[in-house]
């Protein structure tokens, strides 16, 4: 998260003012993410992340995300609540920015998951997936199919300075995909971000999901997809079928995969593969002056998806049946 | 202070089986400061930071500073503790780096401070200064007259770069100063860096302090004259009289300054304003590539040093007598 902004001691107290929180015991900025900016509040009530939406965050989607949050506990599945003021509104502003406080969430993200924290992750994005169901808001996902060939055009000048023909072979594969992405898969809300900092942990045991900010309706296999990517690769982009293995069948122990969406996986771990080559290849070639943020390799992703490349079928991840 | 380093897992799992902790609630890396890394950890004891000191400290320093802050604390100044680990040892390795836990301090640091502040913090550095009297260890000031010289040769071609004539006037103020830098001065344990994200508030109550990571022994007046340049300026560099009232006098209800002392302000403040003109120049000039923190901007210190060249005595400091 990093801090981008600023909060004055004025600004806090007058935004604290509208809450029944006590008084101010801690405040801290937090440097872990990359979107927004985090502080960690800790009051006579509590512990809370108080978070100030930048830039990269239409600030139309928030009701989507703040009442999604609510949703997903209101069922069980741990995340941070928003808290809300004595209006009753769990959104605000302060510094120029929207912001919105949230509960702190016990637990720490695993630096190097094992197997069975891949089983648990599977599970939980199960759960989530069957929660969301009766959420009735909608948000399109805005870094799927549509959302890339601008990535694309914007990375094109530059692509071919981070890797020889990175350029080429990001448009031949995006081409591939406009063709075979599949359509009609059973869908909903998915998280689309659920990578190892997002999920805490206590000791093995799942403590929690959290940033909901990229979350939207689309194929829950597409979810999947993205962690496969996200949890079962080692650290020198190597896929570990056990993990794969873990993960998929803990998500099925909650939620079985139907024959379009076991068809389709390979194409959706393409297809995750490129939208995260993508984002991160755009920041790679724009880090702005005075970054606080190291920009993530994107050739990790371009690694990954030549993995799923060679994949014959969703039994290259580790599905049984 | 930013994240610099990351720690695994299970590094930090047997950093933690060496301490009588408990068990990790929580672990996040904290987005203040610039020199080392820094995690809120959270056990089933308590809240603690934990520190890896980075390249920019000298390890053979780490003993003064820990003793330090247990010294200091013993004597009523309230600071972050060093945490013991089971035998006894308030040092560790982490992930390749030196590493300490200190306990926790409540407390956010003002953005803003007004006079009462200024008064607290004046109030404060002169009970540290009595308190340190009689602690046993010795460190030189790397960052006094004689630390000088060569950050102004890192920063002396790029100088001119960030303002016309820089590189001139700040070597003219160097050989000023080299030539009339008091010596002899009462001295002792001096904090050297107290600027307002090192002293925490609840409400217009000062908490503690913190980061003694430039303490060393040097004239009690100098770290004085430090906290005249980061406490009496207003944003836009004017100087606020009144704070520097405030914070000189609430000091001298603790501990008078003598007369050489009075005399030397001046000079001891321009000494001050200089070296943090020359270490933020020398960053400002030397940000690496993927930097993780912005660099400050080195002529809030020029035009802070202006302000010193034109005062006549303490008395435009505020100093009553």
């Amino acid at each position: 998260m990093a801090v981008y902004t600023e909060v004055s001691d004025d600004a806090l107290n007058a935004f604290l003012d509208l809450y029944d929180l006590g008084d101010v015991v801690s405040f801290k900025g937090i440097a872990e993410g990359v979107e927004n900016s985090n502080f960690l509040l800790r009051t006579s009530r509590g512990q809370f992340i108080l978070t100030l939406y930048e830039k990269r965050v239409n600030a139309d989607d928030l009701p989507f995300f703040v009442g999604l949050m609510e949703h997903l506990a209101e069922r069980g599945v741990t995340c941070p609540q928003p808290v809300r003021n004595r209006a009753g509104e769990a959104l605000g502003r302060l510094a120029g920015r929207p912001a919105a406080i949230v509960t702190f969430l016990d637990g720490i993200w695993i630096r190097r998951p094992n197997v069975r924290h891949c089983g648990a992750v599977g599970e939980a994005l199960a759960r989530m997936h069957l929660a969301g169901a009766d959420f009735p808001l909608r948000r399109a996902n805005a870094l799927s199919l549509d959302g890339w060939p601008p990535l694309l055009h914007a990375a094109e000048e530059g692509a071919d300075s981070v890797a020889p023909l990175l350029r080429e072979q990001t448009a031949a594969e995006l081409t591939l995909l406009q063709a075979r992405w599949p359509v009609g898969l059973p869908g909903g809300v998915i998280h689309a971000d659920l990578f190892n900092d997002n999920v805490f942990f206590l000791g093995e045991r799942l403590s929690g999901l959290i940033d909901f900010y990229f979350a939207c309706n689309d194929a829950f296999a597409y979810d999947l997809a993205v962690c496969l990517n996200a949890w079962c690769f080692e650290p020198d982009n190597s896929f570990n079928v056990s993990k794969g293995q873990a993960l998929i069948s803990a998500y099925e122990r909650v939620r079985r995969l139907d024959g379009a969406e076991v068809a389709a996986l390979p194409i959706l771990a393409r297809g995750a593969a490129l939208r995260f080559m993508l984002t991160r290849l755009v920041d790679w070639l724009n880090v702005p002056p005075g970054a606080k943020v190291a920009p993530k390799n994107p050739l990790e992703y371009r690694d990954k998806l030549r993995f799923h490349q060679h994949v014959r079928s969703a039994a290259d991840y580790g599905l049984m049946r």
